[in-house]
């Protein structure tokens, strides 16, 4: 189960490669060339342009991943509710029955990423057992 | 207290009046060009119609103003949270602290409004009672 948050991302992300670009690569590569982004990398970034629509979509694949592993976890359905401004301002909540387990806020969308791999998998794992932390506190 | 709501939403529609375009007219017709359409109103929205960006600001303002005299009557922090679709599927949620007080999803945000004044007035009421009552029942 440690994995958990990792194992539903990569599954989101495989389960969405209509065309069959990410078939040939093994996990890990399409997790860091998706979502793992150096100082370097970060740099190239414009600040001004507006935000991606396929960055934000791979924004919105980590919080469903989120709540799918939350789901799997606890029983308990769950849904992700976003909204994102062109210039990269935003707002990702998830949400079991009443309870904002997650709550995320951007201001600049444009280079949410992470500076490893391990980064990605630890980050992923800490929203995930808060996310559980928050709704056994909250529920009724 | 009992138009709570309803000042706080004409409130709001008139602070983004930045072209004076209300100034003259008085609130109720001001609330009703915006929120009350009739059933036969309805029948000239055009359903494959992409969704105008007012509507969705329009819209935006009736979950705002539920947000807003949530913290005037209990005095906590509120925020909504809303996304939709070209199609007009979408969803808002109203979330005080850590609790979700109003959910709504759309599947026809083109015609999302009321048949009179007075179930807007009615209606809105009916959430802000509901968001407190929710709050009360999860807050810690």
């Amino acid at each position: 189960m440690e994995d958990l948050f990792i194992t539903t991302l990569i599954g989101q992300v495989r389960a969405l490669d209509q065309f069959g670009t990410w078939a040939n690569k093994d996990d890990k590569e399409i997790l860091c060339e998706k979502y793992v982004k150096t100082k370097e990398d970060l740099k190239q970034i414009p600040v001004i342009a507006d935000i991606d629509e396929m960055q934000v979509q791979d924004i919105r694949l980590i919080f469903q991943s989120i709540a799918l592993a939350f789901e799997k976890k606890t029983g308990v359905m769950c849904s992700v509710v976003m909204e994102m401004s062109h210039e990269g301002f935003g707002r990702a909540v998830v949400i079991a029955e009443k309870i904002v387990v997650t709550n995320k806020f951007f201001k600049d969308a444009h280079r949410y990423s992470f500076r490893t791999y391990e980064d990605l998998l630890k980050e992923g794992e800490k929203m995930l057992d808060n996310a559980i932390e928050i709704y056994n506190q909250f529920k009724k």
